[in-house]
This record gives C-alpha cells, structure tokens and sequence, in this order.
C-alpha cells in the first residue's frame, strides 16, 4: 500500500510533467473576481467593455470587477495592481492578440488566473470568442461548465556578468534578442542545459514556444508549432551564416543566451514584444519552461458539443477540437500554402 | 568615315549581346506561314483551335496552316516537323504555359519564330492572350502592327564522359538534373567558366532562365527574377548541406554540369518539364545563354496605348510596359507576400 | 483501494504514452541470440564481420548468431528471416546510419530488439560506437549494464482506394511520397486526425520523426529537431507554393496522406530510404506513432560515468547525456552555423 | 553621315547604360593626390598605414597625401572633406570590407575616384590586396598598368511626405529600412517604376547591389549574386507574410520605398551600415542604380597575367578573370555549400 502510494506520485509527477499544454481541460470554478485588459485607444473596444460591464453588473452583481493600466477606466472598475494581494479568478480580455499577451505580463510573475479573451471581429491566434457571444459565454463560466486550454509559457532568468539573479520574467510568445538600433551585429552565445551549442552572429535569437511558433519566429523562417507539442524553437534573426536553421529543443532544455564579451552591440530583449531591458557584454538570459502556463477558456465547437456529455475524468486526455481549430487557424489566418492561381480568370488582354 | 564604320560594328555588337529580352519590341511581318500548337485531350481548345482555323481560312485565306503533333488534326492542317525545311512565320500556341513550352521545344535547335499564345481564361507566365480576343489580335498582326518581347532560352550541350558532344537542346524555363526514381542522391560537379564552383550532394540541381524563376526554381526555394534581368539561376533541389543557396551568375557564363563519377545515382534530365535523357557517371551539360530567345507577341494594354504613338525606331528602348505587367504578373498568380488576414472576420465561436 | 489501482494504471498508461524516446535507459538482458546486419559490398565492414565473429564465438560461445540478407555470410551465421519465429535478443549493425535504417526496416512489423550499431569510422546520427571498441562494449551488454534509448519510430498503414488496409511499415526517419521519374507533380491531400489540412501540389511530402529531421526533411528545408521531441514533422519538397512551411504536430496525432483522384502523376512511396510502393490516385498512407521505438544501445561518455552508480530504478528519468551528445552532433555532423570565415587568412594577390 | 553619327551616339549610350560593373578593365592614372581611409582603433592597421606613408614620401615623393576622419593622423597626411574642391586621384583604404564601404560614403555625392584596398590578412569581398605586397601594387600603380573593375552602386534620392527631395547618398551593399529599436513591425509600400509592388510589414526591407548580395541580404536569405549581374535586389527582413521572396529588377528599375502613413513604428534607415536617418510615416527613398560606380583596383593573378599582352582597347570586354576569383570566394569566404561530414573521423565512443 505504501509503495503503492509512492508509485502513484511518481507516476503523477511525471504525467503532470509531460502533460501538454492544450490538452488540460480543466473546468474553471464561478469568478468572484474579474481583471479586465483592453486594446488601447481603440473606441469600439471602449464601447464593447462598457455594455459588457453593465451586463455583468446587473446579471452577477457580486463579482468585483478590476482594471490595471486603464487611464480613464468606466465606472464600476476597481484598479488593481500586480502588486496588489487581491486574488483575481479570471481575466477577460478585449483586443486582439497583443491584448492577451499583456494579459499574460501583468502576471510575469507567477500563476495566471484563466483567461477569456474577446475580439471585436478580427481574427487571432490565441483562442478568442466573438465579442457578441458574450453573455452566453459568460453564462457557461458562472454555470460552471467552460473549460481552459493551456497554453505554455517560458519562464526567464536574467543574470548579471557574474551569474547573479536580476530579475524575472514569463512569456506566452518568445523571448527576443535583439541589435536594436545598433548598426553592428551581435554576438550571442547559446547554451542548452550547460552544454555550449553555437555563437550566434545575427541581428538576434528568438526563443519561443509553440504558441510563439507563428509569431516573430515565423517571420523569422521558423516552422509551425502545433501548440501542444512540448518542444522550445530557437529560431536565428538575420544570421551571418549560411547553415543556421531553427532548432527544436525538448521541454525539459535550459537554454542561456549570453551576450558575448566581445559584441560590439549589446541586445536589446523583448518579451511578448515589450522591450523589456537591453543586455550588455557578460549578462545571460537563463530560459525554461515555466510551471505557470496561461489557462485559456477553451472554444467551443458544434462538433464538440457531443462530448460534453463525456464523464470529467476523462476530460484529462487531449480534447482534441482544439487541434482541429488550430488546422483551421493556420488555414485561415496565414494563408498557409495558398496556391498558385493558375485557374484563375484572365483579365482580357488586348494587342 | 571607315572608322566610324567599324566602331559602329563594334558598338551595334555589344549593344546587341547585352540587349536584356523584354526589351525588344520588334515588329512582326505579316506571316505566311503558321504552326499550331495546342493543349492535348482538351475539348475546350479543340473547339478553339476550330473557331480560330474558320476565321484565318475566310479572312487570310492565302496563309498556310501546319501542325506538329496533333493525333487527330482539323481539316485545313498540314504536317510540319521539325527536321522540315517549310519555314515558319508565327506559331500560335492554343493551352497555358506548358503548350508554349512545348511549342519552344519544337524549335529547339535553332531559331524559334515569334510566338502568338492564347490561353482558354486561366492565368500564365508567358504572356498569353484570352481567346476571345482573337481576331483583334490576328488583325494586328496581319497589319504588321504587332512587335515582340524576347524571352531568354538557354542552350544546353550534352557530352559524354569523354567530353564529346552527343545532342543540344535549347529551353525556356530550365535545365533540371534529377535523381529520378533512385533512392539515391546523386553527385554533381558544377563549373562555372571552367573552374570548379562546387559539388552538389542533393535531389538535382536546376539551372533556368529569369523566365523559369517562377516554375522548379522557385519551388525549390529560389528567388523572384524579372525576365529582362541578364543571368541565368543555379539553384539546388534538396541538397544536403545547410549551406548552399541558390547562386545567380552572370548571363555571358558557362555552366557545366557533369555527373561525378562515383555518383551512385545518374541523373535524369528534364528539358523545360519533358524528360529528356539520363546522364550517367562522367557524362555532362554545357549550358550558355542562346542565341536564339523566344520572341513572343507582347500584350497591349490600354496604359501603353497611348506611346504607340511614339516613333517605332525609338521602340528598340525598354518597353516599361511589359514590366508593369510583370509586377502584376508576380502578384496576382503566385500571390506574392500574402498578408496574414488578421483583419478577417472571425467566425462566430461559442461556448 | 481499488480506486487506487485504478488510478495508478491510468497515470502509468499516461506516463507511457507521453515517455519521451531517448529517455528511457533501460538495462538490456544478456543476449541469447544475435542478429547481424552490415553495410553491403564494403571490405573493410566485411573484414570487421570476421573479427567480431571469432571473438563472439570464443568469449561467449552459447550465444546464437544469425543474418538476414547476406549473399555469402561467414560461417557461424544461421539464416534468420522477419517470417522465422526465432526470437532475436539483440541486433548489431556494421556500418553507417543506412545500415541501422535497414536492420529496423527487418522489424517492420512490430517489436524491434535491442539495436547495437557500429562504425568504421565515421561519423553517424544514429548513435554509433566505433568498431574498436566492440570487445569493452559487448563485456557491458553480457553484464547486463548496458542500457538503451529509444528512437521514436512511425507506424504507416497503406490504404487502397476503398480505404481498405493492404500493407504496414514502421520507419525511423521517415515516409516519403515524391513524384519520382514522373515530369509532373503530384497533388496530394494531407489530413491531420480526419481534419483536411492542406492539399499540397509539390515534389512531395515528407512526414519524419525527430531522428529524420536531420535526413531528407533537413535538405527539404525543415528544422532540426532533437529526437526526445515528441512531435512529427510535415515537410514539403519543392511545393508550387510560396507560402508552405513545415509543421510539427503533436505525437498523438494520426496522419493521412493520399494522392488526389485528378493528380496527374502518382506518387512513389519511399520508407527509410528503401522504395516501398507506388500510390495511385485515390490511394493513401496513415502515419502514426508507433508503439515500438528502436531500443539504440546507449554510448556512454565519461562524463556520463559518475551517473552510473545512480540506482537503475531512478534511470527511468531522462538520461541528459544523449542530449549533450546531440549538440555535439548537430556541430560536427551538420556544421551547424558555420561561421563565415572573415578571420582566415588571405592568400597573397599581386598585381 | 549626320544619320551615322547619330546612330553612334545613340548605340554608345546603349552600350554604355548596359556594360556591367566587374567588366571595366579601364586603366588608372598616376595619381597626383591620395586619400587614405583606414580601420579605427587597430593598431596593425595604424603600424601599417605609417609604413605605407614612409614608403611613398620616399618613392613618390611628389604625390600629395590626405586623410578625412582620421582624429590623431600622422604626419604627412593633410586634411580633406568631402566638401573640399581638391580633386583626389585615389583613394587607399587599410582594413576590410567596413572600411572601403567608408570610403565609399565619403564620396556619396558624386563620382568616386578608383579604391585601392589593402586588408591586414583576413578575407574580404571587396578584392583587397594583401598589405605586404603594398610597394608591388603601387609600383604598377604609378607605371599606370593597373586597371580598375567597377562595382555597382545605388544612388538614393529621400523625400519628404509631400515627394520633395531632402537628400541623396549613395551605397556599395545596400539601403536598408528598419524598425529599428521600435517593438512594433513597420508598414513599407515598395513601388517598382511607379507600379505599387507590395505593402511590406515586417522588420524592414533591404535594396542591395549584388555586390551586397553576400552582406546582410543574404543574411536575411536572399541569394547569392554575381557582381556583374546587372540587377537591383528586393530583400524582406522577417515578413509578416509566408509568401514574401527575394526579388531581382532589372539595372534599370527604379525602386521606391515609402513608409506607409499608418505605420506604427518608422523606419530607420541604414546606408552600408551607417545610420543615416529616420524615415516618418509618408516620407520615401527613390532607389537606382548609380551611374558613379566605384572603379576598386583590380586583382591581378598569375592566370590572367598572360591576357596582359591583349591590347587595352579590347579590355572594355569582360575580364573573367575577375569572375573566377568570385567563385573561390564564395566558397572560401562563406563556406558555400559545406558538405556534412559523414566521412569526418568518429571520436572513440565508450560504454
Ligand atoms: N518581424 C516580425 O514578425 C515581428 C513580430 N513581432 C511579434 O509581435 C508580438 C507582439 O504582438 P503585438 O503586441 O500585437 O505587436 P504588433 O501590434 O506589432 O503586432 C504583431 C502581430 O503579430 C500577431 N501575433 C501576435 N502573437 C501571435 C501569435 N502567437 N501567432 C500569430 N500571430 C501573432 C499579432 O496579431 C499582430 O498581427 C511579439 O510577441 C512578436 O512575436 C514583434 C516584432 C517583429
Ligand atoms: N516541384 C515543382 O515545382 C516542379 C515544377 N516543374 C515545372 O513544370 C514545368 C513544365 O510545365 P508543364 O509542362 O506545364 O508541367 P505541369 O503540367 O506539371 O505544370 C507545371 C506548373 O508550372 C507552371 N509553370 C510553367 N512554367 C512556368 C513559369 N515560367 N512560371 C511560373 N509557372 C510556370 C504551369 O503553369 C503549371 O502550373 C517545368 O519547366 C518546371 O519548371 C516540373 C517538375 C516539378
Ligand atoms: N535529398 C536528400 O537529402 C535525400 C535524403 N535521403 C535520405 O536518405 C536516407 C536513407 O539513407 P541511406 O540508405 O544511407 O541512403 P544514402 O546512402 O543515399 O545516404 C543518405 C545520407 O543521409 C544520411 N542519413 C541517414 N539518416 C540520417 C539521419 N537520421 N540524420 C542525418 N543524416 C542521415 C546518411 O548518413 C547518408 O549520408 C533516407 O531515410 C532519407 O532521409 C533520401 C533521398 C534524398
Ligand atoms: N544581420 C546582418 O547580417 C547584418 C549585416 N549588416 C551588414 O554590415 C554591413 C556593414 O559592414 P561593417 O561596417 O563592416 O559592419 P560590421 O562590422 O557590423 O560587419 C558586418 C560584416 O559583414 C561583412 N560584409 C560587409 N560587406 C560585405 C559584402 N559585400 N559581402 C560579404 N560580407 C560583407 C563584413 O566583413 C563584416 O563581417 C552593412 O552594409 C550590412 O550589409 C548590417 C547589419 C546586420
């Protein structure tokens, strides 16, 4: 029996460790509270929080209701602050991607409450709904009955010249190291798990999740990453060599970057797109995948919908509908393989 | 006067060899003699092919008609072959890009004369007409209004392991050595002027023209050429290397191509998409720009209407024209730097 | 109680399916019966043949050895066939990365013992010890030290047009469709768990492991992936299409390739390298995970050696040693990001 | 004869818009007045540059010396700026490939005279000489039997929101547009000859010569381009966009980049690497091919010494040899197609 009970932690242990993000489907508990982050200086997002407040208020007048970083929040917003002790039991978010990614950043620090995330009709990678269905959307949450996809996050290190702890930092994108302005390349060495792997001469180094994968990297001449693969990209910028491709390294790599003593141009980070602080000759980024990834209330589809009926138990195995999603996304949002228009009608041509 | 003579020889001579094609607008004579050459097992073009007959038997009725390669040819048509000496005035191509290559090819070992192409409404890269427009164009021509754009095809020079010539070939797109069917990947020397440029380890390697930028070579990673640009692409299928990229050399160089001798997989040749030959173990190809570019009809469009005005005798300067339409060309059928639909709109999702 | 028992066969079903190849360091039994596989018409391996023979039947003379597809084995060697019901406790290559390919395509169908690879030399991706060092490395095996690291291997079912199953393949780099000798490309439609992904209109596609990413995949433009990834990579070879990239899927995921009832050239079928099979239109592959990885016999450095004193029940954890090794590989196999060699010496020009 | 002459004049201007760079053969002058450019804070490069100027006070003791940036010249070099009228014979430059790029900047306005570069003994693609083999080089020099090749530039016209020119400059890489420091991706519209081309969003966009081909376009995967070619490259900088390749224009294009007026984030614009200025939203640069080339001295090596004897008139031909010594750079320099090294040595693995 004792033994037994130590088997089952391990086992636990290593399920959880190798458990993929995406595929949690974990039910989201009734808010009590709830943060909301929006696009800024955009006024029909302005519009949308207001209407979705005085839903709120008047349909779940108990729950309170935060701001972080508006500069003229509505009525009816406490504001709230990383700092601050108050619990938050859910972020809504109302914007497009970049709008999530700040969402994220306010909690760079630690855990992250379950994220719902509204656009005003455009699309975007990261799960949103459609503005309009917000109050059935916010009906099944009170009810109890959404569920969360996770979405890995990387937790960062910074270290000084002498390997010493500065700061701190989560991200749901990538981390980048960039020149910057400098007209000169830097010089980046990169390590995985101690072992020395390259010196990057580049404009930069980009690491990034799965989720990341159709970001910067992207551009950057990365591949697609499924986002419930357990994998870290390191993807080159602008390399001076012609054989640095994309690497995938395992979820379980420590990664360092350090900038090289003799780089003529020091590297500007930034994280999730914000420029975060710039290292100089000797300082390192120590990267690995952070126990605290970003809960997204998960979509649902028609096609889903038979298998609410499924037992909770079993909602521990990937629910694969977000996967189909995500073939629709890369579809849809990036054009991926868009073939050539051969067929097309010709315009008529005259001599 | 004797020495302006020779320095005009001279000067009338290098202008000629650096003439970029595109650039020609040469004016065609009124033909009287036309090859046809159309899309096979294609009911659409045979009623084409029918239509466009009927109308040059009843308004040019003194023009002669010939086929090549037509199983099962219209009234009306002669049989022309390549090794006949019937000279050729115009060949009008009926189908998309592959009938004008294969309508090049027909002419592989000399001069080709000009090319009138018509496609049935599907979009292509080599200048085609819609159909519809037929006799307006016919009419042009007749009335030796129309001119020309030169196509570059390269001359391709087989050899056997001891060097001596066997066969020539000239094309529009490329010359591409293959691996074929081995599960092997073959070994290929490339000379560049006579010295050694390096040794491919790969699928094959292509060399093509501006105009075939856009066929194999771009697939094959290849960058976008405008067809009036002098150089001829070296680009590598699959190599296995990191670091080879596609080379572009100048357009007087001499490529070689030979198949090393402990190749384990000889190389199949494709002559603009047609299986030409195998080149085994020590054979090779020469490869240099051609004499004898395609001079294919140029489209008229409504913005050059008004330069027609212009002098014929200042026509032998670049015609812009034709490279708006490229620019159009790029865009419009390989959909060329696509943007990402962020801004689409998203389908309703729900939860 | 029993809940218990319940719940620990589901964790331990989990941590099995998500158990990272190269992760498993499990101790190999004292082989009873070997299975020799080596490099075709190569003296040197044949030569090396004879010496590890003769020191096998002296040192450990109860074990049985057999081949399989040897033309004139030595003597010493009983016949063994993938129909034989004779067990094969351990397998050893002579020779390179194709030679393990081979031996793992003799265990197509179902478990693959125990694979102990050698080289003569040169280097390999697949984990190969050097050829001198066979007497210490056989002593480790028959002391039962040894372990193993698993390489992730695909299954691939063969479907007929009426999606009926014909034919199973395992294989460890990867499955290839290419339009082989065919001039045209081949169109074929990729579904990712019965979602439509994309219908690709290329050379072909590839669909690798991990361990492949550094084969055809690479020379194909794909990343390089490290093999205890749990992912497969989709690549395109040379795709009619300016937008397709690779993508890496989850491990879970099920892969269905088939060739497009119009696609005007069929597609021949490559696994491993070796030419399987042609589909025809209508005709498709699904490519899985499979359910038994290679057991590769694990090198072992000396800075792995204080490790081993480790209790072997702990080793069930991720043995990071592989990983170090892997870095090394990617540099020296692959001179990944070479750097340009600004700093080498310049030869002397005179004018 | 009026006809004649003017069928001359209009044939030379032909011949001479299309005769490429590295085809130059032009022989050089004695000079009268050297400018000498030199690597900053190298102490080599300084010793070098003393024994250089000694060695010329006492050979050619007539020929006035300059330098332009130098903050602590040594004696004998009298100061020039480029907005001094005194006329400068050649200009000298000691260090590598950064350093003849500013040389070049200093004669951005206008034409430039030929480029004698001398580098410290690494590798450069400018066609430096070796600095010991200085007197042997001046020598020729000075007996006026070196000749130059010329190298293409771009000559760039930036304008003002209304199309007002504000600026011109002139490059030997390239012109490239940046965000620069901004975390947000910038909008560029690239016109080709008026015809709108593209919108870019991406990190910016590079316009280079093909001397600039193995700079940073490459770096940003362009190909790699002859400098005889005659050719404008189109390079993108991590586009928002799968489907964004490398373009080449014709020498005769003109290119303009114009920063769109709703872009987040302006562009930095870089001229061979130097800051130049920033670009705000509606501002442009108007890119051609210059017609002030720079004449760089030419190498000269044994295999060519025998085409010495070929009289000069008929040197306005290409010179391949200049096109030979491409080919062992590219090899040499950026490690062109670097094979794996599966034949490379195996270090002893042990168990
Ligand atoms: N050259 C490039 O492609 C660059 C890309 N970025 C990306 O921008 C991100 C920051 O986004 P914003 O604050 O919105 O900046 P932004 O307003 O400059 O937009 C960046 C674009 O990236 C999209 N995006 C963000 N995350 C994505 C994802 N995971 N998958 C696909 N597309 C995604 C956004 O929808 C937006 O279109 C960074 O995390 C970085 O990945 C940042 C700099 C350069
Ligand atoms: N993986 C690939 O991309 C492959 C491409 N090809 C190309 O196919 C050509 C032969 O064409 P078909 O006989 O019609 O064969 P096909 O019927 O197999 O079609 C090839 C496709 O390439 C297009 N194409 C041909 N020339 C082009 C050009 N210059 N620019 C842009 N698109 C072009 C055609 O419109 C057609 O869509 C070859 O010259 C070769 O360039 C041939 C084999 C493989
Ligand atoms: N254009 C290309 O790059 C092609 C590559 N191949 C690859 O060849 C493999 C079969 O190998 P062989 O029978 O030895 O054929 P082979 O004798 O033609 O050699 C293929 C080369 O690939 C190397 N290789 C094999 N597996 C590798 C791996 N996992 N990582 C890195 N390099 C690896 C081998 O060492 C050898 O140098 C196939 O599985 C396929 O991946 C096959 C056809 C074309
Ligand atoms: N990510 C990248 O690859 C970047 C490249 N650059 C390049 O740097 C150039 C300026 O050079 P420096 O002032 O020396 O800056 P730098 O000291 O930062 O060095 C740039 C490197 O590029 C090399 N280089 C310069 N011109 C070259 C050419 N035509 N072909 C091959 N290599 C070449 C130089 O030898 C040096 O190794 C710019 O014109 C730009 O092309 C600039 C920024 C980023």
């Amino acid at each position: 029996m004792r033994q037994l009970h130590r088997a089952l932690r391990r086992l636990r242990h290593i399920a959880a460790s190798s458990s993929s993000d995406y595929s949690s489907g974990r039910p989201i508990l009734p808010p009590k509270s709830i943060l909301f982050v929006k696009k800024r200086n955009d006024k029909i997002v302005a519009e949308a929080l207001t209407y979705v407040l005085s839903h709120l208020q008047k349909v779940y007048p108990t729950t309170k209701l935060y701001h972080s970083t508006m500069t003229d929040p509505p009525d009816g917003l406490e504001h709230w602050s990383p700092q601050s002790v108050t619990p938050i039991d859910l972020v809504v978010t109302l914007g497009g991607d970049g709008t999530i990614l700040r969402a994220s950043s306010l909690f760079r620090r630690g855990r992250i409450p379950p994220v719902l995330s509204f656009s005003m009709g455009s699309l975007g990678f990261l799960l949103p709904f459609h503005i309009d269905s917000f109050p059935k959307v916010l009906a099944r949450i009170f009810a109890g009955e959404a569920t969360t996809m996770e979405r890995m996050r990387l937790g960062c290190t910074f270290l000084d010249a002498e390997e010493q702890r500065t700061d701190g930092w989560q991200v749901m994108n990538e981390v980048t190291l960039h020149r910057g302005r400098s007209a000169h390349l830097n010089r980046i060495d990169a390590y995985v798990d101690g072992t020395h792997l390259t010196e990057a001469v580049s404009d930069g180094l980009i690491v990034a999740t799965p989720t990341g994968s159709t970001a910067y990297s992207l551009s950057s001449g990365g591949p697609i990453v499924h986002p419930s693969v357990r994998t870290i990209l390191l993807t080159p910028i602008c390399p001076r060599s012609l054989s640095f491709r994309p690497l995938l390294l395992p979820g379980t790599s420590e990664i360092q970057l350090r900038v090289h003593k003799d780089s003529r141009a020091p590297a500007e980070v930034s994280m999730d797109g914000q420029e975060a602080r710039t290292l100089h000759p000797g300082e390192s980024v120590k990267i690995r995948v952070s126990r605290w990834p970003v809960p997204c209330v998960a979509r649902w589809s028609p096609s889903a919908s038979s298998r609410v009926t499924v037992p909770p138990q079993d909602l521990a195995l990937p629910v694969t509908d977000g996967e189909d999603e995500w073939v629709r996304d890369i579809n849809t949002l990036l054009q991926f393989n868009a073939a050539f228009r051969n067929k097309a009608l010709l315009r008529h041509a005259q001599l």
